[in-house]
């Protein structure tokens, strides 16, 4: 449970629009139910529900939402207002046309539900155009500068968990080790979490350099002498698509004879966690409580349990940090 | 994701003994693996499990546990070591003889994983007995005061979540009314999280008064005027029984015909969360640090995201308070 | 997999409805999207949807579907017809002027989705009317006469077990004995496909009397010698309504201390499982081609894995019979 | 449900033992349990269980097992006996030499879990021996010919599904095209079923020959028409490494954007299924029934919904159908 922020509304406003952007999660759909029942239920008159991210604020594919739009979407993976990466969205004309696009329509504020590249729009459209911008953390990697949690996080570790549950079924029946890859480009927070909660024999992540070499070599050592006929090492996808493979290869002149699993697109999906549904929920509704109290160019996030609103800027410019003591958890537990 | 506390060792043990106690809940098993490895880990020589409890305590059902016996547990529900409620454990004189026999096989100190009454015991025995003691929050209720987490809540939730949502396609194809019990005796926890996280029409607690018949005059009047012809109301079990049928029985004289369902038993079993797993493997390597720590009648915790030693006298004193504003958030996003 | 018949068109109808009547099951949506894609793949232009069954066609609640409408149905609980229970319609009267609204709307014949009760409509519809009538068995308590599976008991089974494998981690770790009522007021399919796939110790059906003293006297000696110190028994909920209470009343006067777990309406909602998705798919598909095939007054339902025509006068008329020997290897297996 | 063979017993054995082989299969726990309790119940005295498949066979790495010994298993993944493939069984000296190690621990008969691969070793042992071997059929390929279904198919058609519904959330939230690859590498059986019953837009089997162009042509045209912003096309693995890849660089190349999920082996492990578990305790009850009724050289199989004998020469020697109706069905249904 969270701690909700105290907040005075100081400000109206007639009209809002919300978009989610980027990579999907699960939770976006509560965030979105969360937005417009709250901003409903705060009396601002119009909520707009914007398509496809950034490109559908560009094309003006936009539509009122009611109440009864967002009724049983709580337990929906997705969208319903679906998203969309824009690369169009990083011309300043662009945005300016966005802009136009919005005052148009006399929408006064628009709520941005995405990772660190949608913030990024965010923040340029309000600093050149003025038009009030709050950004909600909509992402399973967990890399929000500032937030302790995102939207989606939580489920997408379920599933990944789920999955890595089925395979040590089959790594225990054949006594084989498995390579499993997880989502996380830049960030190792879902294969930290996975690899503790699913009790990984190591767990590989951007954060922290290993020797490729040594660490095959202990491996193929530990299976010999016995100590863990299975296993499972959890591996982020990293920025180097060739990862997994190589430590596959490498395992495999050494006399092991590893399996691959990349789980891929499956994280981005499914019924948000309760957890996730919890947060999405308090997030689209403090997303509106900070408008109205006048906030603008933030993310509302989490921190230390508490909803908190982060400068954009922030989120945009600095690096979230993989907690090595956390990191460190996997090794001391697992044998 | 955790902060972990930071630990000085300053205290050596060569054995110490865990169990679970009171009712299960999803996550005692990696608990378990976590003090285990913990251990081994940091130099303790010998931990032995206790089975069912205080019951195995006081009877010397005391087995050693190694690594290995730990191994494939992290996934699984329930608690390894079984568990019991044990009213024999309230006199003094029992547990002069527990403390006797853990003596006998020189076991130096206990770590005990259960709820509020398990923490009781735990305190007795410590200041009775001088047998330093850590407790460990399990339990799915997520009402031990200090932590703002306990082990099994997540899951808990999430299975309540699972099965509502099931029941929300009965309610919706039939246009019905369904009052869903949850856990929660004497806290509103599950049935606060549960009902914003499924979007219940309505969430009774123990914790917030209300006017039975005005509830489901209003519930009936809206439902009459075609506001949301299904629906799902959250009621937390209660002290009192008859809570659930009492109020279907006002909702029938009204012209209603709500349907109920009890979610019982299944809330505690099932594989942990990947929220609990983290939790209890976390709490569980945190316990064995505190204890090296000269740490002694203290809970292991969490208080906003950071993991805390709580004296077990506040523990087992104090009643933790149900966030109004959170509960709030139902209200307002359910219209 | 099934075998489909070979059936060739020797009708044709420019429009056709159908409905979802009587308790709904997981499955009824594959199987509406199964009738609407293949009429009008095979030549039929208009389908058109009723809503909530009977009720809905006697108040001419009648919409048309396209292709479209029933996109991204196929994984979701419920029906999108919604349903209902219709009393009205057993008069000759109410029919007569059901019958005519078809008419009226140039409907030629009618796919009814339900249960025996619904059968039972739909054959006096076209006995009195003319109107062609086609069933297909939608209801979760595999108690069609003449079918061998019906359209939602594979997830109804599936969903009850998924609840008895988290109620066995408690009964493991309490030792204790569970009494869980499943689903199944005139017939113990569930319990029986329950009871075999969850281990129980014992399973109780309507279908098979049996002595409730003599039979808890058994158990509690069964678990007073040691053997199955926890345990399962699956009571199918049967006609009288106070049968679990009363099993468990007797084994506590005999020293047990049996928990009672009612699984209810869970088990009629989630997605469907994949055998129910393809049973419904191709008996839907199977429900046009037999129509366009000349039949009427038929049931299409499963017999030994081919798709086959029912007789719906015999579907009213008989009762299914639940095999002896498939009952006993619960007890054959138990132990 | 199943109709069990009426089946005399005529023969006696006092001791018998079973494997798990081949790639594992979840349902092959419940058929253990099934083998052992039935063999128990029915007056064979020792029931072994061997490791590794015929590995351990030929190291008589072999165990006894009792009621007990299979207590709690029904509903866990993979096999408790481990599984494994072994090339050396392929050797007619290791096979005399695996018929003296039973003949050595007194062991008369043998019961064989597996694909067809282990079912060619049974086969072989029992001619070239004498000893009498019984094969039940378990893989999740569902390829056993003589046999509608095989213990895992279910279940592995279940956790495809379940992959593939939460691929679709994403699927539809960014109108993309995915190229989901399930198991099957020499038949279609689970991409068809899986196929149909996620309402793929496509499926693709080994079985059935397509002009890889074409179809990618058409795919683009129907996209680029607006049939089907999003959609998900079902491949069997098939013996031929880089299909889905060649599908995914033709779509390139015609101006798409698909992306690429191989459920990899996911599909092997969890729960068995209700149907698994069903399927799984029949035949392994019917097993032993058939052996004692003086069967041998068979697999227990189910034809049309009864439980069948089938030889392993039929086994070994025959391919089985994929029924091109069924396979039809995606694509009557699919718009």
């Amino acid at each position: 449970m969270f701690t909700l922020p105290h907040l005075k509304p100081i400000k109206s406003y007639k009209s809002i629009a919300l978009l989610t952007s980027g990579g999907d999660s699960p939770g976006m759909n509560p965030a979105i139910r969360g937005v417009v029942r709250a901003a409903l239920n705060s009396g601002i008159e119009s909520v707009y529900g914007i398509q496809r991210g950034y490109s559908g604020l560009i094309t003006a594919d936009i539509h009122k939402l009611t109440s009864r739009s967002v009724t049983n979407i709580i337990q929906r993976g997705g969208t319903m207002l679906k998203s969309a990466r824009c690369l169009e969205f990083k011309e300043p004309a662009i945005r300016a046309q966005a802009a136009q696009i919005l005052r148009d329509k006399n929408i006064e504020a628009l709520i941005v539900i995405g990772g660190d590249g949608s913030m990024a729009g965010a923040h340029l459209l309000t600093e050149e155009t003025g038009i009030p911008v709050i950004g909600l953390p909509g992402t399973i990697d967990n890399d929000i500068p500032g937030s302790d949690d995102t939207i989606g996080f939580d489920t997408a570790v379920n599933t990944a968990l789920d999955a890595i549950d089925k395979i040590r079924d089959t790594a225990l029946s054949h006594e084989r080790l498995f390579l499993v890859e997880v989502m996380g480009r830049n960030s190792g927070f879902i294969a930290t979490q996975v690899g503790i909660a699913c009790g990984a024999e190591l767990v590989i992540v951007p954060e922290y350099a290993f020797d490729l070499h040594d660490l095959c070599v202990t491996l193929a050592q530990q299976r010999a002498s016995g100590q863990g006929s299975s296993g499972i090492i959890v591996i982020a996808e990293g920025k180097d698509p060739g990862l997994t493979s190589r430590i596959a290869y490498q395992l495999e002149e050494l006399g092991q004879d590893p399996k691959i699993c990349i789980l891929g697109h499956i994280q981005r999906g499914g019924s948000p966690s309760g957890h996730d549904r919890m947060l999405a929920s308090c997030l689209g509704a403090s997303a509106v409580h900070y408008l109205l109290a006048g906030f603008n160019d933030i993310l509302v996030g989490v921190r230390q349990g508490t909803i908190v609103d982060i400068p954009l800027r922030k989120v945009i410019s600095e690096k979230k940090i993989l907690d090595r003591n956390i990191f460190d958890i996997t090794t001391l537990l697992h044998k």
